[in-house]
């Protein structure tokens, strides 16, 4: 682990045991030795889970494989390694996956597609899975329900500090609890979900409506954040209800004694997806990027995320200068609907621009004092309807550079 | 103008005259002092004008300007100058254009609609349109027609080098000349045309005829290239044929006189287009990469297009390391049709994948030895169709955050 991001949370949150749970991790030497790079999630019996995948064309094995077990709506274990993505192995890459599949159902006592498998790091080269196998049982005797910070330690690559996050929210009058783990740093621009993030609540709550609370809380985290535009073979977040905290379960994602529920989930990730951001590849700025006056709510995102991922809009704030000509430029590369002679665009809360040209007047001074600072805001209204969204993502700086130049190396 | 790029052409062309044209250049201190950044191409009577133009929603307000000017397929003169773009000035904006489109009018003696306007530089400042007026005279006192490579020097930003490129054909067995320059460096990944480019001939061509022609090369040339994914608000290309070489006039595009004209016409834009490359912000390796297999030429060009707009693919260039595993990532996220199983791919000719995952006993050394080179070869095939497509890129450097960084200041 190289040197903490400058923009990293002050302090690492404890995560309480969710009845149901129980992790371990270990160092099994796949890439790197006494490096931790795997680990097993045990969820009790009848955990509902609901996941968002990759929508990439060449998305890894264990992902194909979450996508059909999917369809099971049980989970009873989540192993994940790091160091090697399993993508791009071809037949062999799934016969990796089932056979971690196999090890783990076999120590558990429970169906194959009981149990889901994520992989992050190289892609193509081929998943030394004799090592996960001959780890498996030694982590099923670690199990322990106070192991999260292990787990979170073990899924990451190139990060430079484990993301967890917790909330606790009340279904009729009882506490639920809502942990999560997640990994990114690079190649994160994630198309249904991100890199890797598993989320477990001892919340009672059917398979399908826990489907629909992770896709809409989805789309308002991990759907809006970027790092460098680059999309994952290996996204993939998981939602798992172990239905122990006592309360009777839901079964309708509109449930309104779901309420709660849903803040808490919304809450929990979209702190996990900050902490990506922040722990971007290089990072030295973390950009809040809103934008009002949408042709639609999809139609704004598109836009807000043309700007955070437009080089030349992130290389400006690593030089802390206030050249915000380039995000008229990235509205307009967007290929969205702009209405150009109504477009208004504030920095830090100054206005900068209305109605298509530089506010009369214009003192750039308090803008390059905001762009001094580690927290950036840009808002744009770009004049055609009620669309909005907000999406967050760094700077690119050489740190960047420096990190992927030589990342497998 | 900082230090050549290592990419540069080994010699700089020396453009002879095109009969009908005659250029001049001079330093008007639009931004910098004694910097050479306003030119004028006069044009003779009755030459026909064709362009390609960005798609950005906030094109400048010479790009509006042009847009219009081609309705009338005549082109008498195109004045550009650098330092400022003139955009997202609002009304101001198309003020300044017609000024300057005036005062080089009155000197010429033609329709201000014959004259065309260009601008590159910061976008969002006031054009100091002033010292363009007052410029223009002394201007119209110095052209020569053998000016190609003054103007050439005074349309460029960060470019390292001019770019100039020329060819010759035969129509009906009389020669005809075709002059072109460019200027590029950031920015850039065209939508329609490229930051600038003006390409001059005397053959005899219908406005008509010249703009299919001129599409048609665009496709395989400007829109062909991208160095940082970021679209310009100025892309303005311009090809203006003065009829002077004495063959009879051309007025159908697929006129078979016109197959040595069109050859030429590709040479000189695809010319200028790797140029533009080669001067890539930071650029340290040229790279080509091919998309075979396709679904349509069109998605194997998103595809191309995917690969040479990724950091990381772009990082791993720069950085000497052989990590094709960031192609398949870039396949996978570009949401084109591609068979992850039938997907191949060659670096520097030498076989990497073949099937969906890599070759039997795959040896990285020719592979390695090929990255250490300043031309790297990108070959994919997607498995999907008959669909191909050809692009051109650079990789992402320390030196491309270093001038991205603090380019105003």
């Amino acid at each position: 682990m190289t040197e903490k991001s400058p923009l990293a949370p002050e302090r690492i949150p404890i995560l309480a045991p969710v009845a149901g749970a129980r992790l371990a991790a270990v160092a099994s030497g796949i890439k790197y030795r006494d490096r931790t790079d795997l680990c097993l999630i045990e969820l009790a019996e009848n955990t509902a889970v609901a996941g968002v995948l990759t929508k990439s064309s060449t998305a890894a094995a264990p992902v194909d494989w979450c996508r059909t077990a999917l369809k099971g709506r049980k989970a009873r274990a989540i192993v994940v390694n790091s160091g090697n993505a399993n993508a791009f192995n071809g037949a062999a890459g799934m016969a990796a996956v089932q056979r971690t599949a196999a090890s783990a159902a076999a120590l558990l006592g429970c169906a194959e597609r009981e149990v889901f498998v994520a992989s992050t790091g190289v892609i193509g080269e081929p998943l030394p899975v004799d090592k996960i196998e001959a780890a498996l049982a030694g982590l099923h005797d670690a199990l322990i329900s106070d192991g999260w910070a292990a787990a979170a330690d073990a899924i990451l690559t190139t990060d430079t500090y484990p993301k967890l996050a917790t909330a606790m929210a009340e279904i009729d009058g009882q506490g639920v609890t809502i942990n999560g783990i997640a990994k990114g740093s690079g190649m994160i621009h994630p198309n249904m979900a991100t890199m890797l993030a598993f989320i477990v609540t001892d919340a009672a709550i059917g398979a399908e409506a826990l489907q629909a609370l992770l896709s809409a809380a989805n789309e308002r985290s991990f759907n809006a954040i970027t790092v460098d535009g680059d999309t994952s073979t290996s996204d993939v977040a998981l939602l798992c209800a172990t239905g122990q905290a006592g309360h009777e379960a839901i079964s309708d994602p509109d449930d309104p004694r779901a309420q709660g529920f849903r803040a808490a989930l919304d809450k929990v990730m979209i702190d996990l997806a900050q902490q990506i951001v922040r722990d971007g590849e290089g990072a030295s700025k973390f950009v809040t990027i809103s934008v009002h006056g949408g042709a639609t709510d999809a139609s704004a995102k598109t836009i807000a995320l043309a700007i955070a991922n437009s080089p030349l809009v992130k290389t400006a704030i690593a030089g802390e200068d206030a050249n915000w000509g380039r995000i008229v430029m990235a509205v307009g590369k967007s290929g969205e609907p702009a209405e150009r002679e109504k477009i208004a665009i504030a920095i830090g809360g100054h206005a900068v621009a209305q109605a298509g040209s530089r506010v009369p007047g214009y003192d750039e001074s308090p803008i390059a004092e905001h762009m001094k600072g580690e927290e950036i805001q840009i808002e744009v209204d770009v004049g055609v309807g009620d669309g909005t969204a907000t999406v967050w993502t760094c700077d690119l700086t050489h740190g960047y550079i420096s990190i992927n130049a030589d990342y497998r190396s």
